[in-house]
């Protein structure tokens, strides 16, 4: 397992992390200042920026750009707003070619509005893949499918298992073109008894796309917005990323916290700091 | 598939669909004139009254006892107290046998306080189960293993997907006595993917013991203590019951709904109309 003592530059931010509580170009700027390699913005970020400026102040700093987020959920109650959905991502990976993004992380979307419909939203996101496919070779940007956690099966995602994302790679990309792959984020994935098994699968064909980490606190509060910061939880990080190096990854380690009542109300300075030292220690 | 118009003889209020308000012999009262077949008493209602006078009055009720909730939780920091879980859960098998209790409902508990060892937690858990399993013959009262939603991995249970819970199943009763098997809940495994495949594979070996339903409301504002209604959420509830009795299980529909803010504080006996209401026309 690779050392992270003084390498911050295998070490990347999730904007997210800050709690977007700045321009886009400030966040860029702290995150360089504090010494870490790689950066993940949001859609919502960039598209109210100008994006090629981004792309510019970005590899002005040499930072990779580790991961774009996010998908347009793509499960829909009619057909033409699931290809609206579609359609929205297909333009997102215009950006995230632009930002020379490692991958375009894909958070697939829950139910529609009033569904009970599992099964068929599931069908959908596999339909919806497959399209994006096509458009995320064009553009030169890797899908990274990202099963979200169990908890929100009902209103973000659909896709829950690291099992099910490879089963969906496999299915849509036999040849291992390098395009479709999935993003492993501790905070969705710990629980799972399949884990270990599920990261040696997924190195063996060359998966892997993005490694995310934060922590789960004994005792969450909110569901969304109640994420730990590497240490303060229960997950065993150096246990899981030995296991995703193993299975050949080598590419950096992303802190994405969502924390509205705690980091999300400090200084970014602080927070990025208190990540980097976590970073070298615990995970 | 049974249908359960006019037929409440085949369906259970577990007595936390109440909040636990009032003494456990005004609420089996409450449920028997509702017209349910069955309850599911907790221990500490139980063992703050007199367990042999409960037993009597819902044999005198003709209420059928679904399960008895629940185990002490198993994995600890210490042998001794790992011991004394277990213990204690001796002990409450007695009290199910009084009750002649259908199933006693084991979950399993998450990780010991400070613990960061999932693996060992759960090896813990197949120990402990396997220790039960010899009292749960010895007083003729099978041992229900429920599956928790991942979201209680950290502080209530390690075991969460039916498909592990049959594992567990076959390497400890590969004889299948009939004192080992499975309570599912929907509420728990509703977002599964293998739920469908496990359902069958639990009937196959006669492993289902309890079905518990409620709902997954799509705004769930609190992880414990905020579940819906049937037919409030997004889970397909007749679709499920399908497959579970499809699967062969025959005993009854037990309603387990835990809602601080909404069902908990309205009279019990709207609640328990309610819930008969809508057994009737979506469970």
């Amino acid at each position: 397992m690779r050392n992270l003592k003084e390498r911050l530059d295998l070490c990347s931010i999730n904007t997210a992390t800050l709690g977007h509580r700045e321009p886009l170009s400030r966040t860029i700027d702290r995150i360089a200042s504090a010494g870490f390699g790689g950066i993940a913005p949001w859609r919502h970020e960039v598209e109210k920026a100008n994006v090629a400026e981004i792309a510019r102040q970005v590899k002005a700093l040499d930072l990779t750009v580790t991961g774009y987020c996010r998908s347009t959920y793509l499960p829909a109650a009619t057909h033409a707003q699931f290809v609206a959905n579609v359609d929205e991502s297909k333009a997102a990976l215009r950006d995230a070619a632009t930002l020379g993004a490692r991958c375009f992380v894909m958070v697939v979307g829950g139910l529609p509005e009033g569904s009970r419909d599992l099964n068929g939203a599931r069908e959908q996101v596999a339909d919806g893949i497959a399209q994006l496919l096509e458009t995320a070779r064009e553009y030169g940007v890797p899908l990274a499918l990202e099963p979200l956690h169990p908890m929100y099966a009902a209103d973000r995602a659909v896709l829950n298992t690291l099992a099910r994302a490879l089963d969906i790679c496999d299915a849509l990309d036999p040849e291992r073109s390098g395009f479709l792959g999935v993003a492993v984020d501790v905070y969705h994935c710990w629980w799972d008894p399949a884990l270990q098994a599920s990261i040696s699968a997924a190195g063996l064909n060359d998966r892997i796309l993005a490694y995310h980490v934060c922590d789960w606190l004994r005792e969450t509060r909110d569901m969304l917005l109640d994420r730990g910061m590497m240490g303060d939880g229960v997950v065993d990080l150096a246990a899981v990323r030995e296991n995703i190096e193993r299975a050949g990854y080598e590419g950096l380690i992303e802190v994405e916290i969502f924390s509205k009542e705690n980091w999300w109300r400090r200084d970014p300075d602080e927070v990025l700091c208190i990540c980097s030292e976590r970073l070298q220690t615990v995970c």
